[in-house]
């Protein structure tokens, strides 16, 4: 099988690490009788002051009738307002009906705290419908800006939490795991939304009452008091589901739990599409080092080929990025190391 | 000076550290020359069931035409969606125009990791308007509820923030501390959400660019990164200002660094009024067994004294709490200790 990826760097250490996740899926082994074709794609700030557009249509269309998946780098945000230019990863997401956003975050088992978790986050709507209006006032401006929850998209977002959870069971029955039964914590703010987020939470429940789960223990959570208990007891989580901005926030707040934003890994996934992305921005304080951190975009080639429906060589890199980790001694500095981008790319090559 | 102040106890624990927040006001030195009246309300659950109104009128009208403050319990949530039930504390901040609602979170001085910040919240707009829509399409339902941002409500509470943080640099100059100097940090989502968060964004600006603010230093996170950040280099922040939900998720990720939600306070802050409350919920498991903390309170009443311009009586509290937690021998079971909430209370009225 041959797999078309796109590859959108974007900006700043994009341009580093994008470049890494198309070398480990070159040196994945012949016997997975994986082949992988490459097209180069542009989006982001210095694509928006070339071009006009931070997400050129030709990329999109490249993606849509040519790609069955694609790595994303980075983009830098303006420091200023500039008109026109708006962030393309959102608008990607929605363009492509990309609607999970799917962010494991995990210790090495070796670790002293060890968590192993997955943060589900709706990716096409919420706040980030981006319908926003401002108006005059007597007593100064008022902005108002729009936050969709539909039962569509919440429902199968809690489907997809679900059998992520029942996905990740089944791989426990043959690793050692941290989670002894599936657990899905549904996070909302209800008390307060009642009709959106009381939305969102209804449908939750009923998308994960479906027989098929059964297995799986449901719980749910307010959104303040998940990120009080995911500083308080991270090792409790096994999979959670969120709307668009909880889910943006919770996934931040997971990664500053295994110590590096480097290491966090995600996949924007649709029907039978996926693009893995680091979970880091472009970092242009670091940009042109060759220190950036690899593994975030490593992983999120593997997290690309889970949903691309091939399980085993995703396999194969988690376990060669894990082998590096637990060594410890080729890390990049966000980790306390010394390697560059290259030296740590390398060696988890030799580990595959 | 007497001040007059409303007593709401509300539900599950609320009943337990509000008597505390009492007795440690009623216990202040005769040498304040304060004295204090007071008048107990309902608010909450139980007043739902029993008089129809989770915040009845007349607790709102003792407490504008009587009062010069409050404490507030806590109140519960119905665990499923009630009729006509709504959150009596966020009715309450908007209809009294308590605009900010400040959450300093701090550690002892002789913590392993120092932390001492304040969350300044915005308490009166944001999706706390609660203008919610639900309509059927085809697709099934679309909730749909506004954000609402405003140029007078963000300007007022990045002032606030800005006043805070040279309040607490005045305070600095008398005693130790892990800040050198005063820091305000805004956060927002203004990369996705310009024109709402946008708003919240320049206007703060704009607020503490005034010369007073001269020798505060202004920073800004965006949410995500904020609440990454706040787990990675907590001692970093002194100030934190936000709009009203990411003040509400940011407070309670500071609040599980210092290890218990009931040791962390709160002021609804008004002109020339206040409300204390602690951040923890009615907490409905441990309710009737005295081991609440009554911390959380007892700070709230301190926090209350010091937006009432009594900021001498609230450092006498503040120093009989720390000194409580300093010696620790006597803690409640949140904090691994064994003492109840009435144990706790009378270790710190001794130490007044
Ligand atoms: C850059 C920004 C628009 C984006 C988001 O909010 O989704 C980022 O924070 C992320 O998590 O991918
Ligand atoms: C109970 C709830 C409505 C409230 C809020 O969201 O403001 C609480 O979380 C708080 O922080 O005071």
């Amino acid at each position: 099988r041959t797999l078309r990826i796109g590859l959108i760097p974007g900006d700043g250490i994009g341009k580093e690490v994008i470049p890494a996740g198309r070398r480990i899926l070159e040196a994945l082994p012949a016997s997975l009788k994986l082949k992988f074709d490459f097209v180069d794609l542009k989006a982001g700030f210095e694509s928006f002051e070339q071009t006009g557009s931070a997400l050129p249509d030709a990329t999109v269309d490249v993606l849509r009738n040519e790609c069955q998946g694609a790595l994303f780098g980075a983009v830098s945000s303006p420091t200023h307002a500039v008109k026109g230019y708006s962030s393309p990863i959102v608008a990607l997401r929605k363009r492509l009906d990309l609607y999970a956003n799917v962010r494991p975050v995990k210790t090495v088992l070796n670790a002293a705290k060890p968590i192993d978790m997955v943060i589900v986050r709706e990716n096409t709507e919420d706040l980030y419908v981006k319908q926003e209006t401002t108006r005059d006032t007597p007593e100064g401006k008022v902005a108002e800006a729009i936050k969709r929850i539909s039962e569509k998209a919440s429902f199968r977002i809690a489907a997809m939490a679900g059998d992520i959870a029942l996905r990740r069971q089944k791989i426990r029955e043959s690793s050692p795991s941290i989670h002894s039964k599936p657990l899905v914590t549904i996070t909302h703010k209800s008390n307060v939304l009642s009709q959106t987020d009381g939305l969102f939470r209804t449908v939750s429940k009923q998308a994960l009452s479906d027989p098929k789960y059964a297995s799986v223990a449901i719980e749910e959570q307010i959104v303040d008091s998940m990120v009080y208990k995911l500083f308080r007891q991270p090792e409790d989580y096994d999979v959670i589901v969120a709307p668009n901005l909880y889910g943006d926030i919770l996934s931040d707040g997971a990664a500053a739990l295994v110590g590096s934003l480097g290491l966090v890994p995600s996949a924007n996934v649709g029907e039978g599409f996926a693009i893995g992305e680091p979970c880091h921005g472009s970092a242009p304080d670091i940009q042109g080092k060759n220190i950036a951190n690899p593994i975030a975009t490593l992983r999120s080639a593997a997290l690309m080929l889970e949903f691309l429906e091939e399980p085993e060589a995703a396999a194969k890199i988690y376990a060669a990025v894990d082998a590096n980790l637990e060594e410890g001694k080729l890390l990049s500095p966000d980790l306390g190391g010394k390697a560059t981008t290259d030296e740590v790319v390398e060696d988890i090559l030799r580990r595959l």
